[in-house]
């Protein structure tokens, strides 16, 4: 069966917000086997709702609406949807005790318009909203769904786990897809795709792959719309572990792992532990690695040494080295290096030194510039990047690159 | 006029990649007075891209796609754009060239499929893309024009910034859309929707507000399709200056500007400096500073103390009070907040300590449980937070909570 995703709201075309709600909702019911098909954003416009409503549902059996029932006078779904059913808003029990408790439990007091949000039109179902005041409705039209629901990401995602997976599987008999994503690191897209030409060409006929570019991290995804899973998936595992074995050193795993997720789980399994001595990514490294549940048990710090005294105090870099090699050099970074791993006294110690951009840059020391190091009970090895123009892309790739050295070295041993 | 986005490629159905192309395409645009009307997502799938980009132009005299343009076989937007206009794939001599630089800077080599990027639809004028292997194409058809870029932002934005809004600005003769954003903290929608409900009553008919929600900020959008700038203009900013008599506390500026940048500028212009002793944030707090450029300015240092025995060994906490009032706790908080003051010199030190969950959580302290400090040269203050259940809600919302109160303590004094 197929789905469409209508996100509604000013702010996404006018761009203030970024919808990251549709990724993952596509990414939620595929595991589910529904296929969405479309994505459409449309502004606070009666007309235009309806009309993409009225076009989704001659395409699609699924219709999954998220946004625009805020409390506030701009947010028009809610009204529209009553209008689109042809029904009228009635107050529900639920929802309003619901928004009683929520309100309660957050100390604010129980307004007027609060208590609208538990009006809802007569013909749908409500699917709660345990962490806000916008009830989610469910509305059926000859077989087919309409949903709509909150746009804040974190109260629709809730709703879609604890109540809609559940209310779409009964109602709709599911078709399989199978698909499962091996990330590769540091080959660019076209290298990669003549490198394993041979073995694109080998795949079978209902195997699907596609090319997903990121920063640094190319994911191939093969997918089959198959009944048969357990075959399917077999032959998807020789796949992917043929290619494995062409391209050993930039396969970083399967699925939704990260550069930092696998690098994450190798030092939980040798029970081994990092710290970080971060200057130009400014704690992003530290916060990728934080951002991943059972940090404590191998992060046992980060220091973000911003200024040369930063480094000096905390890390104990020496201050002649920065004078003679520059505060942006291997030295330097090997010094980061060594003295965050001594300070914590762990396995290994990373640090970046760098000059992000857009400003800041001599002549010696380019906007780019970055220097990696990565201190093992082994010895401590350095490099010297130059990276791009844009202060942002530099602190992510300057990441990337110090966390992939960090995999490398692990490896090693 | 208008114009609609269409995106192209699985990866964005299948919710793999999030689309942040659209929204920062919609902001660009609205400045130069185009105004996004619709953004529709479609699959690698020929017939799909043609019936969408027929939908399109029928409403809209602009249509920008991006993606599927990449080198790989399952990109297919070039191809089906040589077929939609009718014409055949030509070598683009500027396009080649332009690869083969990219291509020697980045030492890798000059394989076929990098020489294939070159190939564009004949009837297309070439927008050189400066950052990448994939030609951006601009076509006319009958007075409308549609737009293909690659789907990897940075270098879809800097073929945006470079070339295409001049060529958009000389086809069409953009109309006026004025709009200014004011940025609220700390007062949810529905709460502030009433506070403010006599001012907006008082809004002349020709201006639109919207409620642009984030966690913890709500952002007022005041828009009008004027074209007397300087009047519109003028009404906006009496408009706002009424709203931040209404609101102080909670009135942070405009624009883009966000909970951090507004306290970046307050120290800058005080020339105060800024030290960050993060636990349960995990250098959250430390990547929001310095992924603004000019950090480095009045960010001297963060430390990421995971671990208690960093929290001591760093910070200068004491052990026994870790013992008594446990880990996370107002105690610490304070003195990792004048630890890190201390140990940096500067003139404020913040600190988060808590439990981000899903684990971790003991019985005294359950997951959401987060205290922050601030030190300042007036003295220290806590505060004890009881977030949600929800990892990365929490390691935002202690984030932007510690950014607040050390906004409150500045402006104090």
């Amino acid at each position: 069966m197929t789905a469409e995703i209508i996100t509604i709201g000013d702010e996404i075309l006018i761009g203030q917000v970024v919808d990251t709600n549709s990724a993952w909702l596509g990414q939620k019911l595929n595991e589910y086997g529904v296929q969405i098909v479309r994505i459409t954003s449309v502004r606070d416009d009666k007309n235009e709702i309806i009309e993409t409503l009225d076009s989704s549902l001659s395409r699609s059996d699924l219709v999954l609406i998220t946004g625009g029932l805020g409390p506030t006078k701009d947010d028009l779904t809610k009204k529209t949807l009553a209008e689109y059913f042809e029904c009228k808003l009635v107050m529900d029990e639920g929802a309003y005790r619901n928004i009683e408790n929520l309100v309660r439990e957050r100390g604010f007091d129980f307004n007027e318009l609060k208590q609208q949000q538990a009006l809802v039109p007569e013909k749908c179902t409500v699917i709660p909203n345990l962490h806000g005041t916008a009830p989610g409705m469910w509305f059926e039209k000859e077989g087919r769904i309409v949903v709509s629901m909150p746009g804040v990401p974190f109260e629709m995602k809730a709703m879609v786990d604890d109540y809609l997976i559940e209310m779409i599987k009964r109602h709709f008999s599911l078709r399989n897809i199978i698909h499962k994503t091996a990330i590769t690191y540091g080959i660019p897209e076209s290298a990669l795709a003549i490198k394993i030409e041979p073995w694109e060409d080998s795949l079978p006929e209902y195997l699907k792959l596609a090319y997903l570019p990121n920063p640094n991290c190319i994911r191939l995804r093969l997918s089959a719309y198959e009944s048969d899973k357990e075959k399917v998936m077999k032959v998807i595992d020789e796949k992917f572990a043929e290619l494995q074995k062409m391209i050993p050193e930039s396969f970083l795993g399967y699925g939704d792992t990260s550069l930092e997720g696998v690098v994450a789980d190798m030092l939980l399994e040798r029970k081994e532990t990092l710290s970080v001595a971060e200057s130009c990514t400014g704690g992003y490294i530290s916060s990728l690695f934080t951002a991943m549940n059972g940090a404590s048990d191998y992060l046992t710090a980060g220091v973000v040494s911003y200024t040369v005294d930063a480094k000096v105090n905390i890390l104990g870099v020496n201050r002649e080295d920065v004078d003679r090699y520059g505060v942006v050099s291997e030295e330097v970074a090997k010094q980061m290096a060594e003295g965050v791993r001594r300070l914590n006294g762990t396995t290994y110690g990373i640090s970046t030194t760098g000059i992000a951009g857009p400003t800041g840059e001599t002549e010696e020391t380019p906007v780019g510039t970055v220097c990696i190091g990565v201190a093992t009970p082994h010895g401590t090895i350095t490099r010297k990047f130059m990276f791009g123009k844009l202060r942002n892309e530099n602190i992510k790739r300057a990441s990337a690159n110090a966390i992939n050295m960090l995999r490398m070295e692990i490896k090693k041993h």
